[in-house]
């Protein structure tokens, strides 16, 4: 696992690119704070102890580069258990070149995408499932994704795996202690408690996969369909659905706008709206939706948000729609819109059919009814219980393919296979959790993580 | 001069918008520490000395959002002068927003644009030019922009108006006193001495305000237009300018590749490339440009860069061009391309002509001959010497107006008014260099200035 240049002092901006107030930028390795010694005046930063503050400036020869607060992490009391100097500068990104070339100048290396969290990985500070919770967190855009993503970093995820990989280590202890003494015959655990063993494990293996359904709403968006006739209001209510949300959000200035623009989050959900421009033009009903592209939006759809214009649709042509609704497997809700333009018994029989509301979209309490609806449609004690979701793809597969292997195991069992070929397909499974938590490595493996993590992480 | 709110405590995002590794969120006031140890778990801050970094976890209640770094700064020793906590969090905006609001919930109010250094100056860290001097070193996008930002928040700008100052106030002490004894009759100065004192504070004034038109081409670059007929190879030239720079910015990734798009750094200088596309299609030559807008562009432009197609064009009409553009008073190269494809003599013959340089505009050694003669245009020496330059638009008017007020004390001697007239021309002048650095303001012109910040600086 040791990699090359492994002895190299890294360097990287560790903010965001862009101006603002200030920027830090991250060295780290054996070298760091000779390297800072040599471009930073104020201090000594060797004689100075960890975990302190020292004001100065960065200079390349006669020339100051910037005024800045250099902050020290000597090993292994730092993120990466190496010896860590963080340059807090003005947030230029010229100042920013000129002070990483600088560092470059002075010994230290560019440092790739990943590269502090791969190398506190390597140096044990965390394992791997951890270190890709760390990428989580940082694209963390809902209180339920940053929730799932902290319990992970802070290792919750980690434990459980290893509590099945204890678990499973007891079993083929059993096995292995068998093997040992097979010529004389003796069996120490009764097959039948095996596969009660194996079946436990293999049931805890199986709620985590299964985890990952929600998972994925959880770090990507419930997928959720506006759909409903041209003019029945999609468009008006989500900027309705929208507006708070962005509110809150400009309070703090200017974040990235485009991605909140199909996206809300409610009661600490993200909803990922879809767009159904095609449903719109194309049809009246969902059965005559012929076109390929929206069915299978429709498919993908974690919710339905169905809306009819009360002040022109007749109630029959509603019921039979609501019937089809039904039919389908997605949770959907019946949005009966304009209420405040139609009678009030066009209403009442639209609110005696299932999981109808009525409502204007242009009425901030109605706005909020339906808020609530939409939450009770979501199984929201799922996105609230501390119980483990697998939010990784790398883990859902691992998981699979350790699930793989005990049902081989059980297989076995049943089979009557001598214990030596069971031994196999334990390990198998074992391999497979170790992949998880990163026991079991390649360097192909920790590349493809890490390059996909930012530069500066 | 005193804010409402002034005891309050302000919290803001310090670094840049955006997803990165780390993010800085930035505290200042009389309750930063106290608010910090709200929501920090790990360490009692109020315990810990200035100039020290914690590590632990920003908790709301049982939720841990976070886990962190902190760091302290001490009044007075911080940038505000103020306490001041700085929290390194991961670089999510969701979790930088959980964090702000959870600042603002336990006492902390939201900073206005620049209000972490309104304090600073406030307080007396500096003074107005030097605070001005740090949104120009963020926004600095070249050496010389860089360079020139940085003498002035060190206050090397502000030491030469005070100096400027003293000697005015010298000045106003020699007829003031006279003003004192003036029924005595007494000339402590002879008019003749005055008219010399304001002559030589005048000059200095004036080249400070001379010195803008250099400042303003360091701030926002050079304009410079590439001219030439179509298909001589403007474009060409444009892209193999840019391509090194460019390729030196994306070695630290994905900076702001739309503000450098027609910006080119060389030695130093901001290179700002002005389209010429009206010039393109509508003109063969300088005379016949008809169009207001591309003469309008060519008097604004610095630096012409007049492009021809030596494998196209008669050396006699390039000859008359040349002779057009020596009347004309902005300064000009006169490129010849393609001399790759066109005989020894005619290459001789254009070579002949001022100003010219016969050149490939893809050959990396022609580009790197025509980046010399294009600084050599430039009055390179004026961007690299020490002396002061005037940058801001605000201090331009200041001394302008400072200026007419002399010339009226001019006015006045040469008038023989009386000494108590002279003095007010004085004081006037006196207020607006003192509006350069703060010693005059205004809650107006500081919540003007302050604005234009940005948010967590």
């Amino acid at each position: 696992m040791q990699q090359t240049g492994w002895h190299d002092t890294i360097v990287a901006l560790a903010t965001p690119q862009g101006v603002g107030a200030l920027a830090i930028i991250r060295l780290s390795g054996e070298q760091a704070i000779a390297i800072a010694d040599k471009m930073f005046y104020g201090k000594n930063l060797t004689e100075q102890p960890s975990h302190t503050l020292h004001v100065g400036t960065i200079r390349d020869g006669e020339t100051i580069i910037d005024e800045v607060v250099v902050g020290l992490f000597k090993a292994p009391r730092s993120f990466t258990k190496e010896d860590i100097v963080e340059i807090t500068c003005h947030g230029s990104m010229y100042i920013v070149k000129q002070i990483v070339m600088l560092a470059v100048h002075h010994g230290a290396r560019l440092a790739k995408p990943g590269e502090f969290t791969q190398r506190a990985f390597l140096n044990g500070k965390f394992d791997l499932a951890q270190a890709e919770a760390i990428a989580d967190l940082i694209h963390a855009d809902s209180e339920a994704a940053r929730k799932t993503a902290m319990y992970q970093m802070r290792g919750g995820f980690s434990r459980e795996i290893k509590a099945l990989r204890d678990e499973l280590v007891h079993f083929a202890s059993l096995i292995e202690l068998e093997l040992d003494f097979s010529e004389e015959d003796v069996e120490f655990a009764s097959r039948q408690q095996l596969r009660k063993l194996v079946d436990n494990i293999n049931q805890k293996i199986t709620g985590l996969i299964d985890s990952f359904e929600l998972g994925n709403v959880i770090k990507n968006g419930l997928p959720t369909v506006i759909a409903g006739k041209p003019n029945a209001g999609k468009s008006t209510l989500l900027n309705a659905l929208l507006r708070e949300e962005r509110a809150i959000v400009s309070e703090i200035a200017g974040t990235t706008r485009d991605v909140i623009e199909d996206e809300m989050t409610l009661g600490g959900i993200t909803f990922r709206f879809i767009d159904t421009a095609g449903l719109r033009e194309t049809s009246d009903t969902i059965e005559a939706i012929g076109v390929e592209k929206t069915k299978q939006k429709l498919a993908e759809a974690g919710l339905i948000l169905f809306m009819f214009d009360l002040s022109t649709e007749p109630i029959e042509a509603i019921r039979s729609e609501i019937v089809r609704l039904e039919r389908q497997p997605t949770p959907y809700l019946a949005i009966g819109n304009k209420a405040d333009l139609c009678d009030k018994d066009h209403i009442t029989a639209f609110e005696e059919l299932p999981n109808s509301i009525a409502m204007s979209a242009l009425d901030e309490k109605d706005l909020q009814q339906l808020e609530e609806a939409i939450l009770q449609k979501v199984n929201i004690e799922a996105f609230n219980t501390g119980s483990t979701v697998v939010t990784n793809l790398r883990h859902e597969q691992a998981l699979v393919h350790a699930r793989q292997a005990l049902n081989q195991v059980v297989a076995g069992i049943e089979q009557g296979i001598s214990n030596d070929l069971l031994a196999l397909d334990i390990r198998q499974a074992l391999h497979h959790l170790g992949e998880i938590t990163g026991e079991i490595t390649t360097d192909d493996l920790l590349a493809n993580i890490f390059s996909k993590f930012c530069i500066g992480k």
